[in-house]
């Protein structure tokens, strides 16, 4: 049941919404009705800011501005993408620019006229940061001061944000929906979800609706989206990059650090975005609200000529699925054609990473969390995460019981059993140190051992789920929590696309899985499977390309690689 | 009662350290009897690893060695400050490492052939890392894998760790007793303590009983016992320096960070170290257990010729007393002379740090903490640190009121509240949230609003106590712990002495003051005050000297241009 409160905050603000988009299509027209917006809406960011700097024929920051404008209400009456809509606002910007241009003001800033969205949790000034949460709405940031980190770095340096985008309910999910602004849709099926949380981030980005998206990361909200929905993105590791700001759905919670992170088109887009935000980020009076930045300037990385990359597609949690799989093993051999080492390697047991996050987020009964909620109606894809914390004592150590015991599915059951809330706090130190073991581990495994320079693995056991499936399926997060909780440098870039004749899943599929056989089921079983490679046919598969901390610039460069090897193209 | 169980273990581990000494004793002789020792015991660290691998005349290894084993046994018999003792074989890697040099061998390594102490809380192989607990006592470090991060870079330099050193049960005070080795003294007053936890590198290190100590900071650890004894201490923040392979008292636990750090006698030998560990940190293939440290080698720091510093004696917890206060504005004004610009400042209310640090370490009411004990006796130091959390909540509630509202102390009160056991983790996450808020106003007022170059203020508000006194004085510490929950780098140096004429107290010393009036009785009452210029006549006084996260190489510049300033050599 939907609340009074929710409905009534739900349908103000979306007819807000609506308000603002339909007052812009009737000021400036449709998409559609304007094929010479391709000059701009095909240039790449940093195109998109030299060419107004050169003041190029027919650039203007507002041309420009009208152009993403218009593209951006395409793509959302398309996808229900945006949340908040500043193309007003941002129109004015644009056009005092180029009046300053006209009047002989320099045209500075790295970022100079270029438009920008952010997923909906960066503050910007006079509008909300709701995380889809009804009791946020209405209660717009307020002073430049409180705005995002990013959002005052990328204004400094002469950027224009123009609209905020959709996430799912407290961000705890890899779809997009909310009993605010409702579901965003996949960019390529309207059945299936873009991805979570930075979902309407990887929409627009992906049918260019923006040049340039700025997502977060806690569990693979970044990098889910950019798999589901076709796009790059890069989640890197706390420390070069402002997150102050934002809207965090538990202040206070650190075991696992929320990133934030550019998202994009292409690997040389991602790599424009993150050398200049950390380029800005390092300018010193750059010091946003008393946060700490490392004091790591931008380096041009020193990439071995033959790299030694460590690749992997299982996890023992749910097997991957023949798409997903082949994506990586496709990089990894036209890698190894090009002469780098490319090997095999399975990371430390990749259940604990799962049960250390699952341990950790769910330590008090995500009774912060679900906080944000107020009378708004649970979404049904946190359920099943929120269940194990949930559920009482006798109960939950019945279900374990029952799950492990009886099911025989030991995965699962033993995961579960670690999302109960560590009533005490000295059991949350405890799961502390256990995680520290994990990265250790990790890391003396992945860059001791083996002096990997990458490693290779995928995003996720699937691509893009219809709608609704998530809500059984939120382990399936496991691929890139992983690095979550290791807090590595992560950059996910797609490589293929899903193929009915390649990616269909053989008989005997599942034999010999050590996965869940619950989860597996359902994502492979004989009844409604939730992977189908004839229905998921043409949908985009991406891969993580990982480094170690703040290693941000080798890791960019390697997925440069990556895009070069494989050749694929976002459409 | 100490339980027969801790009697049995103590007597065990004191007479085999008796053992270890003696047997030194015999075979070396007396330090008083050895005058030459003094060629190779006034050398700084980096002179001797000059001469040494020079070879100067009469400089071998061994010869070194020697010196400092008889100087340290000297000094142990005087303060009770070792623990763990590694000459024999500290004298045989000396032997070994001439051997090899004779023999044609390099002598190589930034720290080659230097005699080093280290606290009790480093991993050494072969000996225990007890924390003054009898449970943690004969289970010996086993693999040079396990040793201390900084333990394995000074051995990997050719350094040789020869001792360690005491401490205070669980390291939870400052001062130096545990029920396993006893009380170690003051330097200069064996009626008072060298401070704490790490206080016997630091009566090592000024009674040159070590060439080089290092000790360890959660909550004033390292700069404390500094200011104590008379020596100098850098606590930098977590990243350029290994942490792994000590132990800690409460695993897992981050919301303030246990920090490693040097110990030297001049600022000049605190560069040679720090730069030193540093650079070796930085080198490619040192990378320790999987810990993952910030790539920022050693920056020559360019100090603006005119410093802006802010400087401030009173937090309004504690009045600061003459000798402590003078300090500081000595200093300040020989600063002023050599033409820095010196502001009185006062940072955000330094109460809420010290409520922070309380409601943190205190939200497990020091469960895991009081673990370490086993069937030990707790330490008086310890009682006032863990009475709020052990208190009744019924108890604790009343004693808030009769504290605040009956005797006035609205001061003591609030801290003393806070101190609980945040029964939710929840609340801990809260808390955490507001550590993050006082950060964020500290660092904006401090280096954004103000654009200090270095803050200035006394140590602790009081010099060295004598043994029983930190029992009921545990919240001066908060002048060290304000910069541990703001994370700042922070050195101590010894600056002056108490001058019982110039810092008796004058009788209307607590006049207006905001602080404490319990604690301010206890310190400065009529009835034996714990601060008494007369008694403390000649004790050492030191001062902090902070800057920025990261900010190593500036703060250890400022810190010998406040040196030179003051002209003040140690004993």
């Amino acid at each position: 049941m939907v609340s009074v409160a929710t409905k009534a905050i739900a349908a103000e603000k979306q007819a807000e919404r609506e308000r603002l988009v339909k007052e812009m299509e009737d000021e400036l027209g449709l998409s559609e009705d304007h094929p010479d917006d391709q000059t701009y809406l095909l240039a790449s960011p940093s195109e998109i800011v030299d060419n107004l700097k050169a003041h190029k024929e027919d650039w203007t920051v507002e041309r420009v501005m009208r152009a993403w404008i218009r593209s951006a209400c395409a793509v959302h009456r398309k996808t229900n993408a945006l949340t908040e809509v500043l193309f007003r606002e941002a129109l004015g910007t644009a056009r005092a620019m180029d009046q300053a241009y006209a009047n002989g003001e320099a045209a500075e800033g790295e970022f100079w006229g270029l438009p920008s969205s952010f997923k909906d949790t960066y503050n910007i000034v006079g509008v909300d940061t709701s995380l889809g949460c009804s009791p946020h709405c209405f209660h717009p940031t307020e002073t430049a001061e409180e705005e995002g980190g990013l959002v005052k770095l990328f204004r400094a340096a002469g950027g224009i944000p123009f609209c905020k985008s959709n996430i799912p309910q407290t961000l705890l999910a890899f779809e997009c929906q909310n009993p605010v602004f409702g579901a965003s849709t996949n960019p390529f099926d309207s059945t299936r979800v873009p991805g979570g949380s930075s979902g309407g981030e990887a929409v627009l980005v992906a049918l260019r609706g923006t040049p340039l998206g700025w997502g977060t990361d806690v569990g693979g909200s970044l990098r889910i989206p950019a798999h589901f929905s076709g796009c790059c993105g890069l989640k890197p590791v706390l420390g070069r990059w402002p997150t102050c700001g934002s809207r965090v759905p538990t202040a206070g919670f650190e075991a696992i650090k929320t990133m934030v992170g550019p998202m994009t088109r292409s690997v040389t887009d991602l790599t424009f975005a993150s050398k200049t935000m950390i380029g800005l980020a390092q300018k010193p009076d750059y010091l946003p609200r008393g946060e700490v930045l490392l004091p790591i300037p931008w380096r041009e990385p020193e990439i071995p000529k033959k790299l030694r990359i460590g690749w992997w597609v299982e996890d023992d949690i749910v097997k991957t699925s023949p798409a997903c799989s082949r994506a990586v093993q496709e990089v990894a051999q036209k890698l190894a054609k090009e002469g780098h080492e490319v090997v095999r390697w399975d990371p430390p047991e990749v259940a604990e990473a799962l049960k250390v996050f699952a341990a950790l987020t769910a330590a008090d009964g995500y009774k912060s969390l679900l906080r944000n909620l107020g009378p708004d109606p649970m979404e049904p894809s946190m359920r099943l995460v929120t269940l194990g914390s949930k559920t009482p004592s006798v109960l939950r150590g019945l279900l374990v019981w029952l799950i492990g015991a009886v099911l025989k599915d030991t995965v699962f059951s033993s995961i579960f059993a670690t999302s109960k809330p560590s009533k005490k706090i000295s059991d949350f130190w405890a799961w502390t140190d256990r995680r520290n073991k994990y990265i250790q581990a990790f890391n003396k495994a992945a860059w001791e051992d083996h002096h990997f320079d990458m490693l290779l693995c995928p995003v996720q056991a699937v691509p893009a789920l219809e709608h609704g499936r998530t809500k059984f399926l939120s382990p399936l997060a496991v691929t890139t929590i992983l690095f979550n909780v290791v807090d590595s440098t992560v950059g996910v870039l797609p490589v293929t696309k899903v193929d009915r004749d390649l990616d269909a899943t053989p008989p005997d599929f599942l034999h010999g899985s050590k996965g869940s056989w619950l989860l597996e089921k359902r994502v492979y079983g004989d009844d409604d499977p939730a992977y189908d490679a004839d229905k998921m046919h043409g949908l985009p598969v991406g891969v993580q390309v990982v480094g170690r901390a703040w290693e941000e610039e080798k890791v960019l460069a390697m997925m440069k690689i990556v895009e070069d090897a494989v050749g694929f193209e976002a459409e």
